[in-house]
């Protein structure tokens, strides 16, 4: 299983990824399912994956090394998208391409194709976007009404995006609460897990603000995952007790 | 869909359950699912229910109006049960001749069979159990280790129970656990939705401490819902931002 969760807020745009993959509880593994690809000044994309890792591998191996161009011969890849809205549509590509070579042999073997991506960035002359792609290669957009996507397991992370993330929520506030959000993931789901690759975009400026891992022990998260756990038992001691029955 | 809880602590049960049901989000309705069967001083059965509509609401009418016992003709009831886990038994093999009348139509027309309940309760003489019994009649018990169930849309509404509810909880304080978690789910998945049906036994007492309908604007609840969110929020924001990129 896989958590991924992208925020796109005023002042830009949060992407993390935890980095567990398992084929059963007995075969588990670390794999980065967070890509950023940038050259600063000119683009920032980052692609964060869930389903089949070996879809979600030839996916990111077709976008690096490029899908012939029908028209021109020439190759496409996530490098000569002139825009995230074409960035998106050449993932959604990819994942077609992959599809038709290994869809029904999957299919043959009762395993099923299901690749998710979030496609979030910005290209020089367009506007910060996020993206959520499917596996029919068609996808939606985050917007200001909601401004988070999430792929993977998603549920036992939501109701704090639900209740806390706004458009006009602090860049780094939406950091936190991504964490928040993947710390109550991994308590409930084994299979999501450390360490959490994240990547901070600043909107307009064309180049990463942050790229980073959070490996196990780190000292940040784990003092998040203390206050967080403290402040819920503190929080319903001070709700009061139901009073029916004695109404 | 549905979300139904049970919550097996040192002092007592606590049950509760949404009321709402849909067959596409164009067609909802409530419907009870939360059914207490209790004689004082001989028995409290509280059973709760998800899953397709037709088949939990054939299984709690087998169960009160009785199925033949093969041997000796008579009718079994849930009355006639003589132990929480002969009530549990009892349940499965309801279940189970509903899915030899209905089940194999409704895979016909590609509907599942998918019901799953709850049953909690004590029967004189033997002590408070509370089971999860599956759509193949078979079912699994809580125990002190892990002290809650959960049946229908589970979650979103499961964090706030891992972190918070242990063995030792006190009744009353697992009944707010209970409705947070209730609330959690709510704001999250539109097809669970109130009024929320519950019911709170003492251990020992063979009676029901209390059965409530919260309803709609029910003030207390009301309350419970705006501290908790301000206390979400206020949680968060207490912890600071993430340091990273600045170390």
């Amino acid at each position: 299983m896989t958590y991924c969760v992208g925020i796109l807020v005023d002042e830009g745009l949060v992407m993390i990824a935890d980095t567990r993959t398992n084929a059963g509880v007995d075969n588990i593994a670390t794999y980065k399912k967070l890509h950023v690809f940038e050259k600063p000044g000119d683009r920032v994309i980052a692609l964060a994956s869930a389903g089949n890792l070996a879809a979600t591998q030839a996916v990111v191996s077709l976008i690096t090394e490029g899908i012939e161009d029908a028209e021109t011969g020439g190759l496409e890849t996530i490098w000569t998208q002139p825009s995230m809205f074409k960035a998106a549509q050449f993932v959604g590509r990819a994942i077609r391409e992959v599809y038709n070579v290994d869809g029904r042999s999957l299919e043959q073997q009762q395993a099923s194709f299901d690749v998710t991506f979030l496609v979030g960035g910005q290209i020089a002359g367009g506007r910060l976007r996020l993206f959520m792609v499917y596996a029919a290669g068609n996808f939606i957009e985050a917007t200001a009404d909601t401004p988070y996507l999430q792929i993977g397991e998603h549920k036992y992370g939501k109701p704090i995006l639900d209740r806390a993330i706004g458009h006009e929520t602090d860049l780094y506030d939406a950091l936190k609460l991504g964490l928040v959000s993947m710390d109550s993931t991994m308590r409930s789901n084994l299979s999501v897990g450390m360490p959490l690759d994240l990547m901070v975009y600043r909107r307009d400026a064309l180049a990463s603000e942050l790229i980073h891992r959070v490996d196990v022990g780190d000292p940040y998260f784990h003092d998040l995952q203390d206050r967080w756990s403290s402040a819920l038992q503190a929080a319903h001691k001070a709700i009061p007790r139901p009073p029916y029955g004695n109404d």
